[in-house]
């Protein structure tokens, strides 16, 4: 068990086209940003009507996003469902839910879970193995987990959540990448019970990261105690009519999943062409382990592509999905001459 | 001094269509919306890049907008800015940045402070003399108030401030109408010295307000512990983009300001004339005070004309703005029809 201390200091993140300039600024732009797990396919855009940026969001409009929400998502009723302007902004009032005592997180994963605890005043603490949860007050949860993709069936966590709830305490699960998950692990449908908040992000699987716009599903009275910390028009306007119209769409929903399963599969087929191995992750972004991680990430930075790396993780790395057929092929070319350059340092040493 | 008893529970606000409709289900539409102060003539709309919604905001661009925003609203610097998606979610977490204690709102004002502060477990209280704040650990002033436009003078405001960080307790003052206020009255480049936040709306000045986005201003301490309660990627896409271009746009806001002391000359002159007298206000908002309140508010409604009326006191109403001259027209010929019947009922009970 690992103590997380001044795990209130800014996290670092992929994500950040400012950083990758300053590490890499002789790499050819524009970057092929491989270093979130945002789908480079979003949601078709639409023109907005002018109201949506001009006036106050309307209740009846909220209502109906968390409507569809649920449906979407799995969850019994809209009245389990608190729409937040981005996951992020909610983990610590997440964590606030109870009063400050000890946090566990399984990991490694997402950082800002153990920052989020802290922040609420939790002492915490990072386990791996997913029984020593039971002994936390708060107890986070990333499921499938980022980077790894490591799942934890339901059944395991619904059991966990009850020993949590007997003595007051909470299971908070991210299912952010659940979208492309196996979902029938999720717990959105059983959160009526008490005891339990699933996190669900719309910017990731919709691609939309910048519209900022989340959700938190939990019983009922916890719903209510949480949108009592955002008051009202929590969630833009712009949010709101996307979050509306994409999460109706169902149909896009299952063709996304399907060609972000062949895009994985190809990506997967390309690495094992330079014989880097994929460990894990989920078909939004996949789980590289390599003996020189940081060899891959500098390589492909110099080439203008990106990967994430982790500071303290030498060995692994985390690539999300190309885009265009042109981001395909920078990487497939960087990759190859990266193996090449791997394969003759290998034979000089010999 | 009123204490407010279940001060958490949700608040009425102007600005609601969908309460409109139910309230007047009869009333001819478009609705011409004059409950809130939120300017008719928003900042000119233009197109978003696709990467403002796609991706996750970037820092960098967070930082530009803390540097328009800072020179926009005098701030010292960047480092005293907190950008967040609006300022109603900024509330909750501005409270609790001192320990539950006593909080005393200078009322009547802006209901969310009272609600807010009782969230975050203050006492609160409604005090109607200024000089009663010095026995808060929390005090509260809307400057201009919301709805009558009264103004606490910046000396007396630094006074107070003074008075009670010397006892470690902080003063807030809410600017979200100072945009159109006497701007000299402004705290906003006194916030280095400590004790002080102020809030600024973006939405209401800029006609925006489904964008989300408020600041709040402190000194660079209070601006770090409240950004780690939003962390990264606190202000969505468009707001950002729509948030640095209008914040810049000095010219934009110096003839706005212009013209919209023209249209609230032009309201007043148009009140007077059915001799409903106006008796405070700011350029965004008229505060009209008249026995039958009630009656001129139902009478317009009926006619889809919509003022904000305030449960608790039946003899003031607040009216916004009409935007294009169709809406004009339709208030005064409203008010005329109004004024008309007024008059005939109080020659019959003669």
């Amino acid at each position: 068990m690992k103590l997380l201390a001044g795990a209130t200091a800014a996290v670092d993140h992929g994500g950040s086209l400012g950083r990758a300039r300053a590490l890499f600024p002789r790499a050819p732009q524009p970057f092929v940003d491989l270093s979130t797990g945002i789908n480079p396919h979003s949601y078709p855009l639409f023109e907005l009507p002018a109201t949506a940026l001009s006036r106050l969001p309307e209740a009846a409009r909220a209502h109906e996003l968390a409507e569809v929400a649920a449906h979407a998502y799995g969850a019994p009723s809209p009245a389990n469902v608190v729409s937040a302007p981005g996951t992020q902004i909610l983990l610590p009032r997440v964590a606030s839910l109870i009063a400050p005592g000890k946090a566990l997180v399984l990991g490694p994963t997402y950082a800002e879970h153990a920052r989020a605890a802290a922040i609420a005043g939790h002492a915490v603490s990072e386990v791996d193995d997913f029984e020593a949860l039971a002994d936390a007050d708060l107890a986070i949860v990333v499921n499938p987990n980022n980077p790894d993709g490591r799942v934890v069936a339901r059944e395991k966590l619904l059991y966990m959540a009850e020993r949590l709830r007997a003595k007051g305490g909470l299971l908070v699960v991210d299912e952010a990448f659940m979208d492309v998950g196996p979902r029938r692990e999720s717990l959105t449908g059983d959160v009526g019970q008490g005891g339990i908040v699933v996190l669900r992000s719309f910017g990731k699987f919709f691609g939309l990261a910048g519209l900022r716009l989340g959700f938190a599903l939990s019983d009922a009275r916890t719903v209510e105690r949480l949108e009592t910390q955002f008051g009202p028009w929590a969630v833009a306007g712009p949010a709101l009519e996307y979050g509306i119209r994409a999460l109706a769409d169902i149909a896009w929903q299952d063709e996304m999943r399907a060609s972000l399963s062949a895009a994985a599969a190809r990506l997967d087929a390309l690495l094992a062409r330079s014989d880097v191995a994929v460990a894990g992750g989920t078909t939004l972004y996949r789980y590289l382990h390599l003996p020189d991680a940081g060899g891959l990430f500098a390589a492909l930075g110099e080439r203008g592509i990106l990967l994430r790396h982790f500071a303290d993780r030498p060995h692994v790395l985390r690539a999300g999905l190309p885009g265009i057929e042109e981001e395909w092929q920078r990487l497939q070319s960087a990759l190859a001459e990266w193996a090449v350059r791997r394969d003759d340092q290998a034979k000089e040493a010999m």
